[in-house]
């Protein structure tokens, strides 16, 4: 098969656009901006969407839907969440088309103009903040635990498939406490489950930390990351958990009888993770070869590929083949035999490794004689024969092996490109040359962080696991009790 | 408990609006027409989706996702179509909003006015017949069989909670094939699904037929229903399966070179289920106590209720429903143990039959003195003393029990309210008098259909399982082969 990757180390942006139209995850659509979730994109969407979900109830939470569109006046109602959210989004203005008398074409109704436009969700917190002022009256209606499975619309001008779309798919999570405590504790819960979801599940490693004042979500109080290392030395937000205080709760005047019969206000977080990921977990793992998917989150665990001369050789193949199937589908893994007569064996090879098949299995006449199948790994690319008594189990442990691998191996790599840096050319020299993450002391201050803004980087969090050290701030050289997380992003 | 319902027979649209707020399923939202779904209702719905997702993997087909929004010139190309959806629709018409100088308060930015204004989806077979024009080439891409869950918009004026909102949540089939047979073929799969999944699954008997040329999809050659009837009398369509023929590839010149190595436009089906389900599920089954559920769609299937009067009666209880709780969770059944001592066992017994949970046990004092535990029914209210010991076999057994009997008792009512009515006369005392379904000899014409619309019921659909008999039409007189299902409906 004809190369059909741009190689990443040529151009790392075509790889990435490359790899997601070439293995079929995604495609533009007509519309600007918006994307074309395509099945097997859609099927790793599903697998992430089953766990967070599973790992949500186990949480406590449930599921339930708001709407889609939000009065134009709510967004004004929490003053710093309308300066990060109702500027670049979509508005309805009108309910009506018509058919133009003069050209015959449709066009908008001028009498079907909405009294107030309507927003298309960027973030439901005001739709849904409105909602639970008629739910909370006492302490015994709280907490509320809730999480919807939603799309939402930003108005980005320069998209990228899965990274940034004007319209994705996500969760958010929307809870309501009686202290500031429970409220602390869920949004630490949260972040918490992402970043195990991100690591035991994606194979990604995540830094949990907090964001800088000008980097947390408008109308929090703060906001809790996890951040993720790419293949080309840039972060990347995997999800937020952000404490709200009281900050909507006043906006939309929810108060509720404490155990003491006084009235006070509602305490709230919300959370969110969404099918950026999915361009996360491309970057992460893939090769020029094609996606590396982990195989808890691989559609395809298992592709068995059978090899044959005259089609009389088929028949004793397609049994082992089948055979086998059989038996690791019995153990829970999804198993794909591909007996189309329409393509190559080479050319299937290919198209799994396009894929990221964790574990292709080859059967030929001469395997089948001596009760061999040839197994190849898509992680190491490593190929073996061994004897199909016992290959089912044998796959079984080799999946976890290979989903551990596939963490070890991001692991490593964020370790070999996190950088301690004690000047500000050291840390430009990581910004500019080596990339990665630098770990830097900060005094604290906007004029430091705009500082290092200047350089295109961010810094990405204060990481939660820091051990308190004395230094000075490699900008002002002010004294510091802790490194923060820098690097360019995505 | 104080009754909470309007009763059904005072008036039947008060009890339905009643039952879904009081049930905690969904509620009206601050934006028109938009309803919130609340978790019990959210966690019916999820029911469905599972089961109606399964079925669909099942019969082949993949999920994917196509974008919210769709360019109104997309509309105009199948001339029908936008005779059906382009009408009352949301239009987003500019991407920005800006704060007012002069007011300080947020306005529509008139320069972000969008060159072509983009429609919420009300269906998307235009915008995903775009995107399958670049996937099929030849006939070995066909068929695509692709499934989409997502949200829709149709901006209804007068909505009701389920039965007809601006937003709802559905699930759309866009199916692509070869030949027509194939495409006709998947079109009756499809309903024959939705038909299986709403008799086995939501207990609601239904008739499948074919929709009159008046009635069907805006774009579809045939549009087959299944018709269920409501307690009041009613039809209510609850999923459409449609044969679109070449419309759409027509549309958007989606050709393919056939086996025969000719161009031809690709044949379509479409076809959908939505939350207004879960008002059918409601409106079939519930009576003036509340919702009644099948226990394969009911979010907790069994609850136990613990009765005692001192708190140290509460431990001895407790131990044995945590025991059931668990023999019954072992089997694969959904059970609540409310063990709240804010509630009295009353307002809990109101409460659970309220929200229609199959089973309610509860355990006293006597009972575990005894060895026994009380369990009521909610389809039948009948409430008996059994042993513990075998209790959560027994339990399994029953809910299959319930699960036929609600079924059972909703086709004998729609058996006792299915007329046939040979005279005008006839078809009027039904329609206005007794209610329910008529069948009718109908001459085909659209004259007659008319008669018949102008008494505000419809000709449901030309039903499957009829068999062919000599008869003439109750509005002409003139000769017919054939009754038709006529109904007043939602």
């Amino acid at each position: 098969m004809a190369k059909v990757l741009t190689s990443k180390e040529e151009n790392y942006a075509q790889w990435y656009n490359d790899l997601v139209l070439k293995s079929g995850l995604a495609e533009n659509s007509a519309v600007r901006g918006c994307m074309v979730i395509k099945p097997y994109g859609y099927a790793i969407w599903e697998k992430m969407k089953n766990e967070l979900d599973r790992m949500f109830k186990e949480t406590g939470h449930e599921n339930a839907y708001f709407p889609l569109f939000i009065p134009k006046s709510f967004f004004s109602r929490e003053a710093e969440h309308v300066q990060g959210f109702a500027k670049e989004c979509a508005v309805v203005t009108h309910y009506r088309l018509k058919t133009d008398e003069v050209s015959g074409g449709l066009i908008v109704d001028p009498e079907a103009k909405l009294e107030e436009e309507l927003i298309v969700r960027p973030t439901s917190e005001t739709i849904i903040w409105n909602t639970y002022k008629n739910w909370v009256q006492s302490y015994r209606d709280l907490p509320i635990l809730i999480n919807q499975w939603a799309n939402v619309v930003r108005w980005e001008m320069r998209t990228r498939l899965f990274l940034r779309t004007a319209e994705f798919l996500w969760q958010e999570g929307h809870t309501a406490h009686a202290t500031r405590k429970e409220a602390e504790d869920e949004t630490m819960q949260m972040v918490r489950v992402y970043a195990d979801f991100s690591e035991r599940f994606l194979g990604i490693p995540v830094i949990v930390g907090t964001k800088t004042d000008s980097e947390k979500f408008a109308g929090a109080v703060d906001t809790m990351t996890i951040e993720a290392l790419m293949q080309d030395g840039k972060a990347l937000q995997a999800g937020t958990s952000h404490f709200l205080g009281q900050n909507f709760a006043k906006a939309f005047d929810v108060q509720f009888t404490n155990k003491a019969g006084k009235l006070d206000y509602v305490w709230a977080t919300s959370w969110g993770m969404t099918t950026r990921m999915i361009g996360a977990l491309v970057m992460a793992h893939s090769d020029n070869h094609g996606l590396v998917l982990p195989p808890r989150v691989a559609p395809i665990q298992v592709v068995i590929v059978p090899i044959y001369k005259g089609s009389d050789e088929f028949p004793a193949i397609a049994e082992v083949a089948n055979r086998i199937k059989a038996q690791l589908t019995a153990l829970g893994i999804s198993v794909k035999f591909d007996d189309r007569d329409t393509q190559k064996p080479g050319w299937k090879f290919a198209e799994y490794e396009l894929k990221g098949v964790p574990i292709r299995l080859a059967l030929g006449q001469r395997d089948i004689e001596n009760g061999n199948v040839e197994l190849a790994r898509r992680d190491t690319l490593e190929k073996k024969v061994l004897p199909q008594e016992g290959i089912a189990t044998y796959i079984q442990e080799l999946l976890e092996k290979i989903q551990e691998n596939i963490f070890q191996k991001a692991l490593s790599f964020r370790s070999e490109n996190t950088h301690k840096v004690d000047t500000w050319d050291g840390l430009l020299d990581v910004l500019n040359n080596k990339g990665g993450f630098a770990l830097a002391h900060w005094d604290g201050t906007i004029e430091s962080e705009d500082r290092i803004r200047e350089t295109k980087a961010t810094i990405r969090c204060l990481p939660l696991n820091n051990k308190e050290e004395d230094g000075k701030c490699v900008v002002s050289g002010r004294p510091s009790k802790q490194r923060v997380l820098i690097a360019k992003a995505y």
